[in-house]
């Protein structure tokens, strides 16, 4: 049985073209996707918008941009030029999208600057070009979702390293505008992990629940460590009930970056992962019922 | 110029036995050192302790005890063992090196145990060993160092990820028993960092203060990418002087396991080490004067 919460984040199965991407993923019976903004100009936006219609699939998040860590130049502005152009690809892929589609952006902030360690004041640019991004990102209908990504990344790709921290920068903008991504990879090391977590639910911020799973040894690029929901160590049990308990009611990705994966062939991956997440992830997506809360 | 609150950890200069190790350090004229296990108990702690009184160096560090994460089991107790013969040896090492010698025991969790998802058991289990330890310790006269490890660590080596998680658990305790190791590499990332390092040293508890540089990419073993002060990304200049303000006035070791300095002649590593060192911390420690700091 396919989840019907489950969404396929396109970067799973990254070789595969857009027009691919939808096929396998509708094939697979999975009903929702979440699209990657390469793959999308590869084709073009208004090409993209159309496909993903006839593929009937509901779209669940944009990914990525953001990368503005960087002082006032015209890298800046070109940073902030082309986050424009991914809220806009947002909002024409939501509107795309089958009903229930989300209009959600991911922002990964980026990392310091070359030949900087002021870690302090990267932080600060990402709430800066937050604020600058925030009234477009409004008018446009589409979420900002803040990343926070594992703190292995902190000082080359993204210098929001904890969930509290990236609810921290969103409390300055309107919840409908600036949310957060919950991710459990991550995440998941986090002590106060379930505590953020509900605090972003309080406060209205899970723009997205992501899955998939941390293993160790790491690979060589760590940025390849992300497995199938299952074979690591995460316990998604308590992460994900604590997700449903802030209400959280929309689709789930998961977006997993393992080179093996991506040398599968992509309507496996697709099952696969449909299977990986059946297990490890849907048995929590009900609240417990009195009897089994009590047994 | 040798800074005289330099201390070498002998795992910066991992290849070099016990002799070697002392006799280098010394004629670097570094005046402190902090030790593994493995080399001491090679010779043996009475022929290590004299070996030490010989070289006329201070003691900072006993590194390290720890891994006591699994639950009540045969394999816990021969933990707890051995991390009761450990505080010994810090003890007799600590009384035989020079004045100014701290009896410091450096405790790494432990990670996950084989096949369990379940990090807050672990964490548990961590409070639970070190309130087993602590009244060992305290009749030894030797401090805990909780060593909070750097997330990507957590699930493999050691389930006590932030400052602020180590010196929770630390708040059990008399801060003469249990405080906690304040690595630069292992916290540098952290949002609260300087909070955490302001608490510890309001609530007593900064046992020993280490440091070392963090660069990327990351080695193919992520244990091995700790750098020479300097070579990397961390923010000294604020670091230190957050641990200095908290009134933290001993030795300041600096710890590296990478690969390349290994196998530099530990003579020469050590000189690196204390050039490194003098450049990029030596020029925090000293309070700022009322000058530079309106500057």
């Amino acid at each position: 049985m396919i989840d019907p919460r489950l969404s396929i984040n396109q970067a799973t199965i990254k070789y595969a073209d857009l027009k691919t991407a939808l096929s396998v993923t509708a094939q697979a019976g999975v009903e929702a996707i979440g699209l990657w903004r390469e793959p999308v100009q590869e084709v073009g936006l208004a090409t993209a918008a159309s496909m993903l219609t006839d593929s009937g699939l509901r779209f669940t998040t944009h990914c990525r941009s953001g990368f503005f860590t960087m002082p006032e130049s015209p890298q800046r502005r070109a940073s902030i030029a082309d986050n424009l152009v991914a809220i806009e690809e947002a909002a024409t892929l939501a509107a795309a999208g089958a009903d229930g589609s989300t209009a959600v952006l991911v922002l990964v902030a980026g990392g310091l600057p070359d030949g900087s360690r002021d870690i302090v004041g990267a932080r600060e640019r990402v709430r800066d070009a937050i604020g600058e991004l925030a009234p477009h990102a409004s008018a446009a209908g589409v979420t900002l979702a803040i990343e926070p990504l594992h703190p292995m990344f902190a000082s080359d790709r993204c210098v929001i390293s904890t969930l509290g921290q990236a609810l921290d920068i969103a409390s300055d903008f309107d919840p409908a505008t600036v949310g957060a991504a919950v991710d459990t990879f991550h995440i998941f090391w986090d002590p106060d992990v379930l505590d953020s977590i509900a605090r972003a639910g309080s406060e209205g911020r899970i723009a997205t629940y992501q899955v998939c799973d941390w293993n160790t040894p790491l690979p060589a690029d760590v940025l390849l460590s992300r497995h199938y929901p299952g074979d690591g160590v995460i316990d998604f049990e308590s992460l994900t009930r604590a997700v449903i308990a802030t209400g959280y009611h929309r689709d789930i990705e998961v977006e997993i970056f393992n080179k093996e994966i991506w040398h599968t062939d992509p309507l496996i991956a697709v099952q696969r992962t449909a299977a990986a997440f059946a297990a490890a992830v849907s048995p929590h997506l009900t609240p417990i019922s009195t009897e089994q809360s009590h047994a």
